[in-house]
């Protein structure tokens, strides 16, 4: 007799993403029909037929859901978390104009610890209800950002922002990082929450700030979380004032490795290829945010057929507006499609593997999360097929990346934990939220 | 006293679209807040604000909906509804190996009364339930459509289709115009079914089936629908056989009018843009299924500003695969801007118009519906943002174009009939639906 602190989800179908052979950057089709997933604690310990599992576990408590799709949580690796409280306030602007115009502005009259610890567990809300298990974040007061997500037991990169502009959070670069080192040792041993660098960008970040990351990072084992080649007019500006494109003097400056996650990538020649290949720098796609700031667009066909690591993400809800991952998944898909002039770039296993397994690789975490297999972590979601939106179901893979299922969602667990339970949020309280949205709207009006 | 047989419904927040001067082409800011609108049998009769408007019919129906936005119904103005049920049966192909290889051979199989009279009460609830309140269509058995249609009491223009080759429907193109012509007599004086003809496309239609839909739709004062310049290789085979372009080829045949909307239209050079505005012909955009089977794109924000009449289509499910218009809303908006490469092309506003006054204007029914204005159908939707994803609330017409708020959707009406009430359908059985739905996939397998 197996021990009864063991949990049984069974479900018509699951995708697993990875099974097997597995080839790294182009996503599985697999599909397991009447299966079940047995959890002890936090990790998976079996994935088997229906049947032969619950007889495997007879005092398990099982979770039966027919109908139901199970998949790997969706990785969102990056955003803003804080900024949801942003949403719908400046649309239809260009990058420059929006930060210049808009955003900063009003992040230098409203961020606080608790304008961030709302903006966070409002973002955490609303990720937890449309399937996503962990996401990688940029804000300032990031220790609101750490506290808030350890509290409700969500799954994040934090990477605390490093500028040389003051900011309601740090007065200089020297104070950004200070601030950074005591955050990094107060999560050293969070099972959850992992820190790393959030280097803004390269027109707001120094030389000299950028080699300090790009050394601290080695020495305290951390990753780096930067912006990078996000527009045209970047890229012209850089060589304006540095003689050379971003990436090149970012490479120059020692800050790409196996370590990095460099976010957007538009406007990538030949030659950055080959610096992202030779320094296995991980890619991160943000397709709504580059289509509605008019950014460019991220080739991540041809990065993932070079081997680059590419994770997917949202972007802050400023802009994008939403922190929907499916959302994320099909607009990369579409969006790979129309470029190439090709419908078959970027079919839908491969779309889902970027928003699970991909962003996991990117991040660094793959052996962890970003697929359902047995020995990693139970980072769960259940889709609810019954309604007219996902029927038919000739594909459950399919259904998962084309019809934005995100409403569907009925179940999450993240490290074993249920955190949502038949539609409903279990750790947060949705009402007293909300109000305090609508308290921060007046306030912003 | 007012007569007692009026409702009203009020709601923090509404979006008419349509108010005062109007700039035709844009679509307007304008948000009411605060305020209501009084229904009686089909028509909109008042519209104020919401103390006052209570006031002056104390005995009406009171349908209070606080924190929700009231919004005009959203008009599909291009699709296959029966298709939905070959939702994610295949994907990621180019539209003629997606149509030669994988619909045709399935329809020739399957395409029947009941197989459409299925499909279309699926569409219906799906778009019922995401806030579409008026539909276009192309399909065999176009019969099944309407009578499934004015049973639930939807709006829709129902195009019967003509082609050549023989299909489970019609077995040549006389048989085609025949069989629509009854189609036409029968729904003569339908409040909400209109009959079009709709010419297939320029590689599946003859001149003189051409000719004789432009001599009958004058004569017979009807609409026509036609799949048009979808991809670029449809233009170079009319090239090669016609010597012309398709448009080209479909304004000498005389085909092009007022009453004609052209779906698709991508490829557009300047000499097309002369045609559809000299013929008065409108356009009907399908963002997500231009994409999808990677078509090309169609210049709305330039058409728009012609005055070209555009409206908006998600097209069939099987190459979308979401009847979601307001999918179709973020997805016109988001390539628009990437497209043109300026955030601030096709902004919010403008975006929304075209689900609603665009797509009406297009299908010559704006005098009607595609607005909430004081002597149209009541056509109306509510959408409730009590949910993580739609806060906080900075502006409702953002919320509603970037957030994609199908899912909230809580309360539909049609002609002043409640079709959607809190999320449930009203004149549909949602469970017997979705069981012959998992029929249909078994057959299909």
């Amino acid at each position: 007799m197996k021990p009864s602190n063991i949990e049984v989800i069974s479900a018509d179908w699951i995708v697993p993403i990875e099974t097997g052979e597995f080839d790294s950057n182009s996503g599985s089709n697999d599909v397991l029909s009447d299966h079940a997933i047995a959890i002890e604690d936090d990790i998976i310990i079996a994935i088997a037929p229906r049947e032969q599992l619950l007889a495997d576990y007879p005092n398990a408590k099982h979770t039966a859901l027919a109908e139901h799709i199970l998949a790997p949580g969706l990785i969102n690796a990056h955003g803003h978390a804080a900024m949801t409280l942003m949403r719908g306030m400046a649309d239809d602007y260009p990058l420059m104009e929006w930060l210049e115009q808009h955003i900063w502005p009003a992040e230098a009259d409203l961020v606080s610890y608790e304008f961030v610890a709302d903006g966070v567990e409002l973002a955490i809300a609303e990720m937890l209800l449309s399937g996503t298990t962990c996401f990688t974040d940029m804000y300032f007061f990031p220790d609101a950002t750490a506290q808030v997500t350890e509290k409700l037991g969500m799954r994040a990169q934090i990477n605390f922002p490093i500028l040389e502009a003051p900011s309601p959070w740090a007065e200089n670069a020297g104070q950004y990082f200070e601030k950074g080192f005591a955050l990094s040792d107060d999560f050293r041993h969070s099972p959850l929450v992992k820190i790393g660098f959030g280097p803004h960008a390269p027109y707001t970040v120094s030389d000299s700030s950028f080699e300090r990351v790009a050394m601290l990072a080695e020495e305290m084992d951390l990753n780096i979380h930067v912006h990078l080649h996000e527009t045209p007019s970047e890229i012209a500006a850089s060589i304006e004032q540095y003689g050379v494109t971003p990436i090149e003097r970012l490479n120059q400056l020692g800050v790409l490795s196996y370590r990095t996650q460099a976010v957007h990538m538009t406007q990538i020649s030949d030659s950055v290829k080959d610096i992202l290949v030779n320094t296995g720098t991980s890619v991160i796609h943000c397709p709504t945010s580059n289509l509605k700031l008019a950014s460019g667009y991220c080739p991540v066909t041809e990065l993932l057929s070079l081997g680059v690591p590419v994770g997917l993400g949202t972007d802050g809800a400023a802009s994008n507006n939403t922190l929907n991952m499916f959302e994320a998944v099909r607009s990369a898909a579409l969006q790979a499609k129309h470029i190439s002039a090709d419908a078959s770039a970027l079919p839908a296993s491969q779309a889902l593997y970027m928003a699970t397994l991909g962003s996991a690789k990117a991040l660094g975490i793959d052996n962890n999360v970003g697929s359902l297999r047995v020995g990693k972590q139970a980072d769960i979601i259940a889709i609810d097929t019954r309604c007219p939106a996902l029927q038919p179901l000739h594909s459950p893979i399919s259904q998962l990346v084309y019809t934005d299922p995100a409403s569907a969602v009925s179940h999450v667990w993240i490290a074993g934990k249920a955190k949502v339970v038949d539609r409903q949020l279990i750790d947060i309280d949705q009402q007293a939220l909300l109000a305090r949205c609508r308290q921060w709207r007046n306030r912003m009006r």
